[in-house]
């Protein structure tokens, strides 16, 4: 660490380890295939991470996701976003050279694929449990039989099942709402599992959010699951109940450049372009960007929420801190932040780097 | 255009010209040097086109971005970020090869770079004109004498003037709320310039935000502006009113691949890691991340307020559009995005394209 001279995201793999051992575990004991989402690290070498764990099937949410670890070997990928018509000729490359899964939730594209498509390709049905992002709501079966009848028209795509993502547990205000929103989801997405295994006997189930993932232990009729953050977690799930503080693998460790006294400000190297500009509410109902660790004659030490990440700007980040806490920082420190969204804060980086001080490349951006 | 298949920043080279164009000339008339703030684009080739424009000195904000221009032959270069005791080894290099000048705003770090620079350095000291981001306030004459001091105490580091960012012209609520905030800057800087011209005659002033520079008209004992977003503006200098919607040189385009009619919403592939989560408030006093632009039959058109993109996750984007409007999207359609903050839009892409179809690359995050 004394070696960081400027922002930098700092992952302990040990802790990613018992994050993923966790998980796949508890896949195992409830039957589940675990088909981890990769869009949180976007890396090849976090992708042998998950092998050492046995896990062979992964999610992505882009086309060039899926091309950059098709092209490290992964043989079973699922392309968890709404079917984009304009890229179905790469998912037919994609496709012709691995288990290659799409999702649609549409009449439109699910006709389109069935024009296009050049490879076998399974296709799940994105089924809108209450998050309102996309997705079919499951009462409009109509639809649904519609856009089976189109997958099925066509015998290079087959129809898989149900997939969802349960994203409004993140807006869940306790672990309670989080069980409900999920109790829910199952519920609607076991009656669509019912009203079609009559002609689809391996009709599945996949779900993904990483609250309930990690805390519901319910997962009657469900096939597989598909979380992504968990590998690192962040203050947004720990501000959720979803996951301890110690379970946080990601810090960014930044130089304090300034310190102002007049208004207990403390300012850091590192900003927007670092942690991305995704926030949560702190006790105060001010927006935080991310806690604070000090390291003091190498004791660690999680500063209490009065003390916080206010304020990000380009490269700039403003820790507002206590009067007692203010003389804790000095020009030359490193400072270790917890992000509070920890996919946004590693796409924003486009690296990381191990406790162990090794480089880990994400997929380029171009 | 009907080649893109999924989100990507297209930048306008001849607007960008023109914003330019139009800057230089504003800095020719009043007689101060131009020194373009290079964040916003951070790119080799954006660079060339403002040499086309005779600018020789430009404005960074991070050592790397200072190595990524210098090694392109610029030979000009302030950092403007408070100094980051943690890089001066590296500053040193810069220093050497080019002329290099930093900006200090406390009495720790100056005191650093003098026990550790090797090569003749420019300095600036950052002067807070009422941001209360970072700087110096103008009344702390005592500091800035013992900042001064402890800069002439080593010849290798020469004390070059004071320099601002007016960054609270962003929350101006009317452009005669920047004019204000400007000329207040200007009498903070003009009377420190007064006061140490004697002992410095070549003490100079730098200023930059872009609102400042764009519409203001005074800059009355000002050596240098530093202005960056002007390039490529964006939604936020639009609302300023310091732009016009045909200056915002960038847009983001996206294809559609959900429609829900039951909410009147559009969603698009384009997300948190395309546009960084940078926000205005809309009309409706909600977030908006972007206002829309749609092509039909080769007729472009902006639509109103009540249509815009209002929500971020990843990588999908949701319009919120009227009933009217709706049906003017259709799946696979393209639509153009203006964004809220170019800079930060550009710097989570990692690259773009102009309208000709030619790459721009940025500096690479690692």
């Amino acid at each position: 660490m004394g070696e960081i001279i400027r922002p930098t995201l700092i992952v302990d793999k040990e802790i990613c380890l018992q994050n993923i051992g966790r998980m796949a575990q508890k896949a195992a004991e409830n039957r589940l295939r675990f088909r981890p989402h990769f869009k949180t690290h976007q890396s090849l070498e976090v992708g042998k991470w998950f092998k050492s764990f046995g896990v062979e099937s992964i999610t992505v949410s882009s086309v060039r996701m899926a091309e950059y670890f098709a092209m490290d070997g992964w043989k079973d990928i699922t392309l968890a976003f709404p079917l984009n018509i304009r890229e179905i000729h790469l998912i037919n490359r994609l496709a012709a050279n691995c288990n290659f899964n799409v999702v649609v939730e549409n009449r439109e594209a699910t006709e389109a694929l069935s024009k296009q498509v050049t490879s076998p390709a399974g296709v799940y049905i994105k089924i809108d449990t209450g998050y309102h992002r996309t997705g079919i709501l499951s009462s409009r079966t109509s639809t649904i039989d519609a856009v089976i009848r189109q997958i099925s028209s066509n015998p290079l795509t087959t129809f898989k099942g149900f997939l969802s993502h349960t994203g409004h547990t993140y807006q869940a205000k306790s672990t309670n709402e989080i069980f409900s929103r999920h109790f829910d989801a199952l519920l609607k997405l076991k009656s669509l599992k019912n009203r079609y295994k009559k002609d689809f006997p391996s009709v599945e189930i996949s779900l993904g959010d990483t609250p309930s993932c990690s805390i519901c232990t319910n997962f009657d009729g469900v096939d597989e699951i598909r979380p992504g953050n968990f590998i690192f977690y962040d203050l947004m799930q720990y501000s959720l109940g979803v996951c301890k503080l110690e379970d946080i693998a990601v810090r960014m460790v930044c130089p304090v450049v300034a310190r102002h006294l007049s208004r207990n400000e403390i300012v850091i190297y590192g900003g927007a372009i670092h942690f991305s500009k995704d926030s949560i509410l702190n006790v105060d109902g001010k927006r935080m960007f991310g806690r604070i660790i000090i390291n003091k004659k190498g004791k660690k030490r999680l500063l209490d929420t009065k003390n916080y990440l206010a304020k990000l700007s380009q490269e700039h980040g403003i820790l507002k801190v206590t009067p007692a806490e203010f003389k804790s920082f000095n020009i030359g420190d490193l400072v270790e932040i917890l992000p509070v969204h920890s996919c946004l804060t590693a796409d924003a980086m486009g690296f990381y780097q191990t406790t162990e001080g090794e480089l880990i490349k994400m997929i380029p951006k171009y």
